[in-house]
């Protein structure tokens, strides 16, 4: 216990800073004035570095390696397991690779901004190039067994390796493909007139605020705003803050995406207290939060169930008139589309596939910056049918690349099959679609408690999915979800 | 340079958690999940700690050594100044009795609500006599050169002695009885139907934003929100907020509380950019800030040319019919009462020469705790000729005490009485009401920049003082503005 303490006694302060530093990311995109990024800018980066020299201090490495020796519980070894994860990754990558990437980032956010403003990839490809070469370098300071890439997807998704990912999507997009092609042929329907039903947003907040109550959001330790994109930030365990938008029609968007982030922030919130102040507290990676994300977005909110629960509420906020049916094939219109934020839960996965094959191609050389936006176009004709008319709607639509990102898309698709298997699990359990037509969400929020929710990020991803749900993710389950669910 | 360049280094990460430790402060008043108080609390703590540790470090000692020796130009002697004010506080006061301090004031604090709710002084007495011990004890590790009080005194404003305070009261308090009498009895107004017009919370946020507007509040770099008690929160140079309140009637208090504020965060925002990121960049102490809102507040925002302003502008945004004279009055009803934060300017010192006078008693031992109801009372007949019902409304009103905090309350009356100095020197150089009429208020913030904001730290209050206004405070400026107001 002796080297525990110790161990917490300096993450105690890394604690106070990623506590500080949560609530500067979720004020600056909030409630800052415009005009001060540039000083919140260096605040972040003097705050990261403190940080960075706790991580690496010699204080911290002595206590962790006594408490490397000694740990026996889970929660000791889950505790070691994630200190040295990230005192890897500050202690792999060199000082000047870090300054060059940040300098390379502040100067390609904005040449992406303004290539994708003037539908000219020509403008950001020479940011990329940098930005491809920094990531090969990382991977190369990081070490990999079999493939570069598996060096990046390990900083999102702890243990993911390249051929696993090969192999998972070539489970899911044949077979998928298979299945688009069934739901188009079908008759499914493909747009909705609630699509332009305009709504005040004054009582679309007030929806939004009334489903989340239903849902089980404790307002006493969380709370909603509005900001340009959605998000979740956990700032302490006890402080979960989500946000969602507005656009004056088409509620389906608002309301997703606010459900979207209670799933999120739920699983943030529900972490076992005694965790709390450790580094295992809060999610474990990004693929089991997407699953948390998509389960209540695509399980539960575009339900038929939902459906039915949800019609009379909308009635009464926003004064639509919707059937349960009109409701479920609104929220479920598959069409196939140039967006990956706008792609229905069937199409999504064939984005993330597109862009997990480029980010492979780029870091082992098999693929060549110059050639995305071509290469762009042909799979998503291939995949879905529909050619980007500029790269705008292309090769630029997605901001991370320009953060200097790669490895990180695939865990949206790792969590859109993970969410499948919840349901499958869960159904075994209990009586899904009865709960969610009563709007009885507690047994489901426990349900995630008890299994996925509590662990926090005690054991690594890929034995968290063992213990909880058997394996995965396992593209059979999502599958088997869209077989069931696309019947026309 | 060197020793400079050094200084602001190590300074950079004391900076750095400043702004956290302030947005978290912001937040904590305005945005936070209620539930969220305890942990945060913790939060607050490490990162109070992370910052004291950084001011003593050997680091930041040597570095300062240095600075010490070379300093040749006034900022550097400020910045050596401010910081040694700080380093002193830190090293003098021992750990234990820090300790103690926040022990006793978080339980005085829940007593002191509970005292102030039953009207029950002796549910609070014994925290208060913790708190003089404390403070009396703080006084003798800070040391004091004639009476204990000055040591607490320095801490808000720094130089102030009790002698000065004691001849800057009687200058002020026996001409000001002679005024108050005069006013009283000339039949200027002490009520006005006004103060019973409600307004729609709309509409009064509308009004105030409006007046910011007018004002020159920058809203690329300031923000307003609502909260509990107005308060103005320095973030950083280039992130200013405050805050107001909202009562439903009387559109008097929420809009001066929004002009006080409002001056607060110019003194703020009107820093020399060239001070960003040292410890002289803002405020240099609470009795110079208190002059700056208070002459936003009651020089401009109670004189008879804003009157006239704003009459059509109330009409406009709240539809409430009030003349300009109608509108001076009800700005400027003077009426003895009970509660500070109700007074109106004239009365305002007599609260604070009540609470300067026990505070003085009780650390140098010539006022005992248990006196204090009586004390009060006696004194509030003698000065105001209104005796509190009870003691919720006479000696337990105030917050302070329950936090620990003594020598506080004078820099109120310094920044009144500050503020009719500038007045008196401004019209040297300004046709002040006719800016206020035509509401051009550029070339009154331009004054106070040059004059006052832009200097930052680095000279002491008093020096700043004759340097920008040839002295003070002083207490003739303030009688002879009132003298000059109120002629009914």
């Amino acid at each position: 216990m002796a080297g525990l303490e110790k161990v917490l006694e300096i993450y105690e302060q890394i604690w106070a800073l990623n506590y500080a530093l949560a609530l500067i990311g979720w004020d600056s995109e909030t409630y800052m004035p415009e005009g001060s990024a540039k000083e919140r800018g260096e605040v972040t980066s003097v705050l990261e570095t403190m940080k960075q020299r706790l991580y690496i201090s010699q204080n911290l490495l002595s206590a962790l390696e006594e408490l490397e020796e000694s740990a026996e519980s889970d929660v000791e070894k889950g505790i070691v397991r994630v200190l040295r994860r990230t005192i890897k990754y500050y202690t792999a990558i060199p000082a000047d690779l870090v300054k060059k990437e940040e300098k390379v980032v502040n100067e390609a956010k904005i040449a992406w901004r303004r290539a994708k403003k003037e539908a000219n990839f020509s403008l950001f490809a020479p940011y990329l190039e940098e930005i491809v070469e920094i990531n090969r370098k990382k991977a190369e300071y990081l070490g990999y067994e079999d493939h570069p890439y598996d060096a990046l997807l390990d900083l999102y998704e702890e243990g993911a390796t390249t051929r696993e990912l090969e192999s998972f999507f070539d489970s899911l997009i044949p077979p998928l493909e298979r299945e688009l092609k069934r739901i188009l042929s079908s008759g499914w329907p493909q747009d909705h007139p609630l699509e332009e039903a305009p709504y005040r947003e004054m009582d679309m907040e007030t929806l939004n605020r009334e489903i989340l109550n239903l849902l089980g959001f404790d307002w006493g330790l969380m709370r909603i705003d509005r900001s340009a994109h959605p998000f979740t930030e956990g700032i302490g365990l006890y402080d979960v803050r989500i946000t969602t938008w507005y656009h004056g029609k088409d509620f389906r968007r608002s309301l997703l995406a606010t459900i979207h982030e209670f799933g999120h922030a739920l699983y943030e919130r529900q972490c076992d207290p005694k965790f709390w102040k450790t580094p295992v507290c809060g999610g474990v990676s990004l693929g089991i939060h997407e699953s948390q994300s998509r389960f209540w977005e695509n399980i539960i909110a575009r339900s038929r169930a939902f459906a039915s629960f949800l019609s009379p509420i909308v009635k009464h906020h926003l004064g639509i008139e919707a059937s349960p049916d009109d409701l479920f094939y609104y929220f479920n219109l598959v069409r196939p589309s140039l967006l990956r934020v706008e792609a229905d839960e069937v199409t999504y996965n064939f984005h993330i596939a597109l862009r997990f094959e480029i980010e492979k191609g780029l870091i082992d050389g098999s693929i060549e910056v110059k050639e995305l936006p071509s290469l762009w176009n042909q799979r998503m004709e291939e995949y879905l049918g529909v050619v980007p008319p500029d790269d705008s709607l292309g090769v630029l639509q997605d901001i991370h690349w320009s953060l200097g990102a790669m490895g990180y898309f695939p865990t949206y698709s790792i969590g859109t099959v993970v969410a499948a298997q919840i349901k499958e699990k869960m159904e075994k359990d209990l009586d899904l679609e009865n709960l969610i037509e009563k709007g009885e969400f507690g047994p489901i929020r426990e349900w995630l408690r008890e299994r996925i929710h509590r662990w926090g990020a005690i054991y690594p991803p890929k034995e968290l999915l063992r213990r909880s749900l058997g394996g995965g993710p396992d593209p059979e389950a999502f599958l088997n979800y869209v077989r069931g669910k696309y019947k026309w």
